[in-house]
């Protein structure tokens, strides 16, 4: 029965019993962190053979007899760049490969466009004083905090099961020059775990654009990273922006930090050959390469693309029951109370959840009263503001699978009394 | 006998047996390449055993626990800040452990402070049109690279045995507040091989800049690289600096690329907690963290900063051959000859020579002919001007000896050649 639909009485009845076990999780005295989407130890171990395959016997040569050890090769050794083309579904030359975050090469991008023009004559972004950037809400916190730092207007776009909002990218871009990007996870999204529908990749490709130097940033974070058994297909952007003539709209990321070890994988990304040219003038000023031996450990490990996907099932034999245990707790605690709506995903690293609309921060702040750290409410929106306080991120991958049932109890109490008590007026 | 002490028949004599000596060199159809000061393969080997420390069957955690395959410890890991801290005579706290490149880490400091103040109040340097910064000369191209691609107009200031010219940077600085910095290899400087006498340290830790937010850019890049067995000492620009007051002015950098291995070494920086404190809430934007798995890798194999001293003896064994063949080579076939000067250094990666001013850039091409790749000449100078255009840098490390001694050949053969014929008025 909808909590809408309760007494009186029967709410105080309510509160009383939640109370009661929350109290009693709070006396339990827990210390659970589900605040990132941190790989967990049995995640990193299925990796560890990859540190066994350089070896001082190992000549560290790649396949055209480079020495990894030593300095050149600025944008990656070619076996990698067509190694990691097929991640991100693009050409080998258009992969620069950088080093092991994707987060970094993300932030040079927008650096780079920031103090130097993407498109010849047009002004650095630095000298836009009104540039904005459009974020997809709910959405990923790392990427609002870079055009934060930058002192752009973050425009909030709402998702939907498709992908952003289509009608209102294309109508925002096409009327406003000062608007010179978005920040898109488009395979199982952070937070939501969508996947862009083939309509919407097309609608991207098809963009007109008011700024010619605007550009997607085109976030592919999770393209292997299925925890379902039938994973989700993303087209590749690039192809469709190529055969709409619109080759110089994406910029491409990925890495293989949730692959092997998000503290040494190895990112990369792709971008048309105009862009290219710009970002490779910066990058052959600030640095002579990046670390070759890495790439060489990634690619005799792995040997090829069919590698990562025989690994990747080691990984999501251990995420999925990680992701059904939070499903299952939602479907059995709150499911029916219409307090709240969730999307299940078939990958990615997170869950999101829309609690009663006043209530997120308030919930978050009561679990971390009881042990439990969640992301912080507010989080997956620019600047920390969800308009409704109603979007909380969850982050099943790194606490053991009995940690996280006890969280997840504690989460859906906490998200019932939360309600309870705004029902009751008391929130 | 000096050439300018010539006769005209003695000039085209000489000719006429260069000529002939060169002539046989082309024929010879060398390729050898010693434009960058890159460590040869035996130099490589040295450091291989490193690629076995860390294996599947390691923990791969820090000396308190935290496990370096994963995310986190934006700054580095505790142990690799301190291991570091020795090599660049600073507090640990003061260290910010990167990637693998040192130079990426300057050009990112430099971007840094072209966005953002590093002193509050005071206008990034994008908004400062006629930025400038200091370039002692001969120098480092990639340095100054940095600089040009952010618009600075760049002075140079000449180097002498002890260091820059100070009289003309304390003047400059003391009175220019448009002057944002200057770059340094205090210790066998780039190409020279220099190292700068505690008086210029002492004077650097007592400017008094007009700008408040004149920086020191202070590459310790050969901290540790001696090649003659008595290596020369470098004051602590960070002692210095705290004793005088003056704790925000340097910003230091290092690596271990010239120590392990060029492509995956470890880079760090220290600096002030003023200045760390607006360069740490970049990087907190920028990255998660870098890898820390290669931290631990060094860590492993070095143990301290002892055994850094043990394995720089390997290196200097393999070196100290190469530069005295370089130095042997200018004794016997320039000396006295009036036509070039040279320092003989005691550690870093280069001999700089000084040669006919008129004749360095005629030097590298008629070297380029006959199958001998050298940095360009004029390399050394901002925007690759030398005034003089008389400055070479020499890069012995790469080479086989064996290779080395014929290179020397041609180059001596060449700087001959082009002074006679300077002389003859041909040139």
């Amino acid at each position: 029965m909808s909590y809408s639909e309760f007494t009186k009485e029967q709410l105080i009845a309510e509160q009383e019993m939640l109370r009661k076990k929350y109290n009693s999780f709070v006396e339990m005295g827990l210390s659970l962190d589900m605040s990132r989407g941190k790989p967990c130890t049995e995640q990193l171990d299925i990796s560890s053979p990859m540190l066994d395959v350089l070896r001082s016997d190992n000549s560290c040569r790649d396949d055209r007899g480079f020495d990894c050890r030593n300095y050149g090769i600025l944008d990656g050794i070619p076996a990698y760049k067509e190694f990691m083309s097929k991640f991100i579904q693009v050409r080998p030359e258009q992969v620069f490969v950088g080093g092991n975050s994707s987060l970094n090469m993300m932030f040079d991008a927008i650096t780079c466009m920031m103090t130097t023009p993407i498109v010849e004559g047009y002004e650095p972004w630095f000298n836009v004083p009104d540039r904005k950037f459009l974020c997809p809400v709910p959405g990923y916190d790392r990427h609002f905090a870079i055009t934060e730092y930058y002192g752009f207007e973050m425009i909030p776009v709402p998702m939907t099961g498709q992908g952003p909002d289509m009608d209102m990218i294309e109508e925002l871009v096409s009327s406003d020059p000062s608007i010179k990007g978005i920040w898109c996870v488009p395979k199982y999204s952070n937070p939501l775990g969508v996947t862009y529908s083939d309509e919407t990749v097309r609608r991207f490709a098809t963009l007109k654009p008011a700024a010619k130097d605007f550009r997607i940033m085109w976030d592919d974070a999770y393209c292997v990273h299925d925890v379902a058994d039938e994973g989700e297909v993303l087209l590749s952007l690039m192809n469709e922006c190529e055969k709409a003539g619109n080759p110089d709209l994406p910029i491409i990321f990925c890495s293989t930090s949730k692959i092997t070890f998000p503290g040494a994988g190895v990112a990369a990304m792709a971008t048309s050959d105009n862009n290219m040219k710009v970002f490779k003038k910066r990058y052959s000023v600030e640095s002579i390469g990046f670390d070759k031996l890495n790439m060489l450990r990634h690619l005799e490990y792995f040997k090829d693309f069919d590698g990562v996907k025989a690994h990747m099932q080691k990984h999501k034999e251990i995420l999925k029951p990680r992701f059904q245990a939070v499903i299952d707790k939602f479907n059995t605690q709150l499911k029916g109370l219409d307090i709240a709506s969730w999307h299940e995903p078939r990958g990615g690293y997170f869950v999101s959840i829309n609690v009663l609309p006043g209530t997120a921060k308030k919930v978050c702040t009561m679990c971390k009263e009881a042990g439990l750290v969640l992301t912080p409410a507010g989080a997956t929106y620019p600047l920390g503001n969800d308009p409704q306080d109603s979007n909380i991120r969850i982050a099943p991958s790194y606490p053991p699978l009995s940690e996280l049932q006890v969280a997840m109890d504690v989460f859906c109490v906490c998200v019932r009394l939360c309600a309870v008590e705004k029902f009751l007026g008391e929130l």
